[in-house]
Formats: structure tokens, C-alpha cells, sequence
């Protein structure tokens, strides 16, 4: 059986036109080989350089990627506006001009509104439920389809878990309190909140704390009690509302140049997106772990008034968010099928939820 | 200033006693290195061979840890009982007979009752906390304490999720329901079924079906629709109990024998660790992903009684949980100091869920 095999394959090697001698010699070269190629990126994020969990969240998914590649793949993380505005990283990645962004695929509503879908949808999937349908339930392959329009292939990279409703400068009695409530709230929530009779004003993070104290805004979601702490909004608003009906679970996002993607070896490509599962679940780990702490401390040493949405007011952003997304849906066919995916999902896993983390979480407390 | 940097570089080599043309020599060298050293391992797993999720992200695991370090590092994977008995796992690679397992660390209770906390509590911490727990409240270096008395290292790489409560031949409703019952239930959870009353048969996999049918057993438990249903429990049973209680996010953990661990370059110690956190967040996602659509066969095609426990059925569980795992720690100096940790993190994460997961569940279904 072996002498067979050897003999078929000098013959192969006749068959080839390679000489036995020229392959002998190659068998017995030295127990060396080429320095493998090494590659140089650029990571844009739409985060504030090093920003607590998802800034630093960038940076250690950076290193990973480096420790496993034993440096052959090096990359340099930018904060937002240190080389292209944070609003313009996916274009920079689109294009080539750098290899690699993180951020938030809601993001890049602008482009395709299908985008918004892989990071958060008003009363959609939480954390656990945008994992399973990504990994899990035909999510990927869907996100794959809509980015490749944009020679772009992206991973989830990180998650917030439940956000907090945000912060107001008075009480939520009824839905009527929103009829002319200006708020910072973009995406999705914010159109429910027009419709409710609110104003949207957009501003970027660094202004919403002046336009707080200043009433030009009268309230603003952010993010959850860890990170709105370090943004020191107690300060200029009491009432803290729940829950961030507007944010269940937002996905953060590594997205890479499709082309340069394409184009590297296996072990990294693999090396890549292993890396972003990593920071996925680390993301979220460090926000679960300091939420309460940090939310604690907010009304222990700072006086802030804890409050649960109205149950009627609820019921109401539901209705306006099942409008949103069917006038999203009804414009444009690739978010129809993307959502028709995520919401069959939902319905799934919302069931399973009824008989398992629901009754969980009410026995456990 | 460059040039100011050269003659310290210049001075350094000649105070090292480098010569400098010794030093050009090297750095002009072609550009060859050493072939790297390639390591040929083995996993030994407590499942059935590519048992669905289990087995397969077993499988999985060894595949992406090959590709990531581009064939340096190839485990060969092996069912339980293919080349050790499944809970002989611990032993095999504690004392270096095979690298690596893969299971659940409440297989090894009889090694040391503080294992128990790394995979399943009693109305403990579900999937999402016990991520939190080991990979941003303390869990790890915890873990890395106690496995460390037994040379060896883990790594969350699996999660079942919350669980189902069993299968029944009979309808629960009271705690004296318990009394007399003969139920299959391993672990802390069996402990419980034991104050209560019950009588715990503790029988491997591949005999509950016929013990239930013959009525060896009353009752069992086993994982969550999906797993159940591939047994075929409901032909001889048919209420099907939730939630699982006993088992609230079951962690399945690879384990590696640390002085071969820590032998390994720092590449490929970062590829497991990295893979690891990625068969974690699979195996929950493939679990999710999967429950609601075998939930409704058993429902819809088999006839099976979806029940939940009576409250005040829960409650007395949760009393003698409460009982014994204060036995647990009272016997054992680190499962009291790994349950410290374990309950003050439930207690944080539990308390930000109040504002989060629940109400999202709530109002997202």
C-alpha cells in the first residue's frame, strides 16, 4: 500500500515535469522558511481615544489580534477625530483609506437604514438575543449581504446590554409629558420620541451636558448608570428613568475593509473574528459588572431621583416604535428582509424567555 | 534628537560588548527563521462524540485554536469514553496523561466542593452573570486559585443557558409532591430533592430513558428543549417542568494542564483563551437559538404538558438551596471564599436587572 503510494507519486511528480532531484532537495532544505508577511493597520473608532470599556474595549481587541498573530498583525487604534471625524470611519474603511473601524452600526443609517438592525431597535432584541440571532439564527450572513455593498465585512465587537431610559429635568407622568419635550435621542427612539410631540435635538457627546444645564435640551439618553456617571449628568438632571426602551441590547461593531479581509491568510481572518467574539463578550462583562455599583452611588451620594417609565407611557413609544419600523421597512426592501429575519427571532427567543430568564430573574432576585 | 538616540544605541552595544559589525551581521540576515514548533494535543471531553452543541463546539474549539495558529497547535478530540471515561477527564489532564477537557466543573465536586460554583448554583447567577462574574467581577482569578492545586487551568467555553426543570410522570403540585419521588438530578440540585423528600438515582445519560420508562425513576432532568427532545423524554413522560432552578446557566469549562500551559508561547496561550471565549458565546447562541422551535414540537407534535413549578414549590426549593449550599461552604474554607464572591456579584447584577432585563422582558415580548 505505501511503496503503491510512493510510486504514484513519482509518477505525479514525471507526470508534472518535476524533476525527483529538485523535489529531494526541497524535502531536505533546512528547518527554515520565509518570514512570514507582516501587516500594518489602522483601526478608526467612533469613540473618544481609550474611552472607558468601548474605547478600551478597541484597543484590547487590537491587542489580542496582535498577541495571537505574534505581531504579524499590527494594529493602531485611532480615536474618534484623530485621523478621520468618528461619523466618517466607515467611509474611511469603505474606501480603504484605513483597513479596520469600531463602532455602532446605527451609525450608518444614513447609508442603508437596513445598518440600524445589527446595533439596536426600540423594544427589540437585548444582548443574549442579537448574539444568538448573529451567531445563531442568520444574522451574520444577512449583515454579510448588506455590508458587502459597501466592501465592508463586520463583526459584532461588543455590547452595552440594557441601556438606561436616560435623564430628565421633570417627571414622565403621562405621554402627554413628552408633547414638547426637547431630548437629545438619536436613531429610531428619536422618531418615536417626535411622534410622541417631543423635539429631537442632535448634539454630539462633549455638548450634551452644557445643553443640559442651559435648557437647550430638558433631557438626554446616554448610555447606562457607568458610563452616564462618568459624564456627571446627576449633576444638572434629577430624574433617572428606566428602562432604555429605546436601546435593549446595542451591538458595537468591528467592521474590516472587505478587500483587505479577503486578501489575508486564513489564521488571520480567523485570528480577526474570534478576536471580536472576545471583545463582544468582554464588552458587555465590564458593563454588567458596574452598572450597579455605579448606579448605587448615583443615589446614595448624589440624590438622584430613580423612576420606572409609566407603564401607559410604555405602551405608547411600543405603538410609535411598531410604526417606525414599518415606515423603515416600507421604504426600502433590503430592511424589510433583514427585519422580517431579527423580528421571526425575536418572536422565538421572546418565547423562550417567558419559561426561562423571566421566571429566572423572579425567583433568583 | 535621532541622532542623539544612535549614539546611545551605539554606546549601549559597545558597553554590552557587542561588536557592531556583529550586530549589522544580524540584522542583515536573510530573511529566514526557525520553523516554529508544532504540538500535537489531545481534548478529552465528558460528551458523547460530536454530541449536538457540546461535543460539537468541542469539536469547534480544536478547529479554530488549528486555524488560528495555523496548524502549530492541533488537538485531537475525543469523545467520553473513546480514549478516558467522561469523568475521568479531570484526572487525565490534571496529571498530564492528555493537555486538555472539556465539561462542566461540577463533574469534579468530589476534587472540591468550590468547583460547584463555576458551573451551576441553585437560583445562582444565569449565563449572562456568570460571564460577568469570571470575566470582570473576580471569577477567574478565583478559579485560577483553585484549579491551580491541581495543575491545572480553565476557561469558560460553553454555556447551556437556563435550563428546564425536568420531566415528570406526574403533575406537581405541592412540595409534599416531592416526597417518595425518585428523580435523576446530579449535583447541588439534588441535594435539594433530597430535603424535600425525594429520593436522588443518579444515572448516566444513556440510561434515563429506559429507568424513566420502567419506572426505575419518576422523574428527571436533563438540559432544555432542544437536548430533551433529541432524548426522546416525552414518550414516557409527559410534564415538562420549568424553570430550571437547579441549573440557571450551566458554564461548560476547557480545562488544560497549566505546566503545559504555561509552557506555550504567549501566542498560542492567547489563541485558547480567546477561543475559548468564543465556543462560550456559540454554544449559547446555538442553545437560544434552538429552544422555541423544539419547545413547540414537543408541544404541538407530542402532546406534552408544559407546566411551571408552583411559586410556593420554588420557594421551599430556594429555602433548601439556601440550606445547602450553606452546608457547602461551612465544610470547605475556598468554596466559602469562592461563594463570597459569587453571591455579593449575584447580589450587584441582580439589582441592575431589576431595572433592566426584567422590565425589558416585560415590555419587549
Amino acid at each position: 500500500m505505501s511503496s503503491d503510494k510512493g510510486m504514484k507519486r513519482r509518477e505525479f511528480l514525471k507526470k508534472a515535469g518535476v524533476a525527483t532531484v529538485a523535489a529531494s532537495t526541497v524535502f531536505a532544505a533546512p528547518n527554515v522558511h520565509a518570514a512570514p508577511k507582516k501587516y500594518k493597520w489602522k483601526m478608526v473608532t467612533t469613540w473618544p481615544p481609550h474611552f472607558p470599556v468601548l474605547g478600551e474595549g478597541a484597543d484590547l481587541l487590537a491587542q489580542w489580534i496582535k498577541e495571537m498573530s505574534d505581531g504579524r498583525l499590527d494594529i493602531t487604534v485611532y480615536g474618534g477625530g484623530e485621523l478621520v471625524p468618528p461619523l466618517q470611519a466607515f467611509d474611511a474603511v469603505s474606501q480603504g483609506m484605513v483597513e479596520m473601524g469600531h463602532g455602532a452600526a446605527y451609525y450608518w443609517a444614513g447609508k442603508s437604514p437596513a445598518t440600524q438592525f445589527f446595533a439596536a431597535v426600540p423594544f427589540g432584541l437585548n444582548a443574549q438575543g442579537l448574539n444568538s440571532w448573529i451567531y445563531g439564527g442568520g444574522g451574520q450572513a444577512l449583515w454579510d449581504e448588506l455590508y458587502a455593498k459597501f466592501n465592508l465585512k463586520s463583526f459584532l465587537a461588543g455590547n452595552t446590554g440594557v441601556q438606561m431610559g436616560g435623564w430628565f429635568n421633570r417627571e414622565i407622568n403621562s405621554i402627554n409629558d413628552i408633547k414638547g419635550l426637547k431630548m437629545r435621542i438619536p436613531g429610531l427612539g428619536g422618531k418615536v420620541i417626535a411622534k410622541a410631540g417631543g423635539t429631537v435635538v442632535l448634539s454630539a457627546g462633549g455638548e450634551i451636558y452644557t445643553n443640559l444645564e442651559r435648557g437647550v435640551i430638558d433631557a438626554t439618553e446616554w448610555v447606562g448608570p457607568f458610563h452616564d456617571y462618568l459624564m456627571g449628568f446627576y449633576k444638572v438632571a434629577k430624574f433617572y428613568y428606566y428602562p432604555g426602551w429605546h436601546e435593549p441590547g446595542s451591538g458595537l461593531e468591528c467592521f474590516v475593509n472587505k478587500a483587505k479581509f479577503d486578501a489575508l491568510p486564513t489564521d488571520l481572518q480567523v485570528i480577526i473574528e474570534t478576536a471580536t467574539m472576545r471583545s463582544n463578550i468582554w464588552m458587555l462583562s465590564q458593563f454588567e459588572a458596574k452598572n450597579n455599583l455605579y448606579l448605587q452611588k448615583l443615589i446614595n451620594e448624589h440624590n438622584v431621583k430613580l423612576k420606572m417609565f409609566p407603564e401607559d407611557v410604555l405602551s405608547k413609544f411600543k405603538e410609535y416604535s411598531d410604526e417606525v419600523i414599518a415606515e423603515v421597512t416600507a421604504g426600502d426592501a433590503m430592511s424589510k428582509k433583514v427585519y422580517e429575519s431579527f423580528s421571526k427571532f425575536q418572536k422565538d427567543v421572546g418565547a423562550w424567555a417567558k419559561i426561562s430568564e423571566v421566571p429566572y430573574h423572579k425567583f433568583s432576585g
